[in-house]
């Protein structure tokens, strides 16, 4: 099977993470990462532009073959899930338009895919995610989630057995060795 | 000034409504209208490909000028605001897409404009829209608030006054004659 590349997309309408990663058959190699910003102070359709263009700009300079992206949860305030959701609405449209599929996880199946458990704290999933791609330093919280949510993907969604089926050594839902 | 075509959008995730209207100086004219339908039984990113794929086939057919959404509100089920809000992103995202720009406008200021008050009934707006229009027939609702969306754009966003201005009898709220 040649190699496959899976965009994942962490959304927000002030932040929306995006990570790349190719998988070779269990191998996981990163391959960029990064943050789509827009501005509070622009009107909504402006921002939705800003995070439709971000995420097609992404697509077509990595040219990923799948994506995945996380379910978002209603917020207290309603007229931040309105927002969340909008913002979640363009990105899937962009990833569509793109032509990629869309899987979608929880931010819980995306912690016990990478972490183990599903109440990990932002700073462990950051963590795994340099520990299992190798990287050098961590990415930012949201790009750290959005390649979380690419490793979850390249693992069909499952958990950390996966991972220990994919030759690392897992012990009480943690990476060891 | 040569004819401006403006793009009404009343968003749903089941049902989002579309009207194109054509100002002339002040004169309107109805270009088309319609639906655009997604089934509940199909998964999300399907949904908003069918909502973004229906919107971009409108704007390649009648190559509107403008575009004006409905805003909308919080709902009482928090998941039912989430999933408006995500087709109310992916409608935007078709939108600006398509080069358009985009104006908003509250449900209240488009009854107002097209009704003359903002508590009007579904009804009420339908006719209206098929009196300012000239229509032989009344549209579903949700095409209907679609085009009062876009009339309420080629009136500036403004009330009845702006219709009276333009030659229309206005008493009380209501058009006359």
């Amino acid at each position: 099977m040649s190699a496959q590349r899976i965009l994942g997309i962490d959304p927000g309408l002030r932040v929306t993470g995006f990570g790349v990663i190719e998988m070779h058959g269990q191998q996981l190699r990163y391959v960029a990462s990064g943050c789509i910003k827009s501005s509070d102070k622009d009107l909504l359709p402006a921002r939705i532009a800003t995070l439709f263009a971000g995420i097609s700009e992404v697509i077509a300079t990595y040219r990923p073959d799948q994506s995945a992206i996380e379910k978002v949860f209603v917020n207290v305030n309603p007229q931040s899930t309105l927002l969340l959701g909008q913002a979640r609405g363009a990105a899937i449209s962009a990833l569509v338009h793109g032509g990629l599929s869309v899987a979608e996880y929880t931010a819980l199946q995306v912690k016990q895919a990478v972490v183990g458990h599903g109440k990990a704290a932002k700073a462990q999933v950051q963590a795994m995610v340099v520990r299992l791609l190798g990287l050098s330093g961590a990415p930012s919280a949201d790009a750290a989630d959005a390649l979380a949510c690419a490793i979850c993907h390249a693992h069909g969604g499952q958990g950390l057995g996966a991972l220990a089926t994919a030759g690392y050594r897992v012990r009480g839902g943690r990476l060891i060795g």
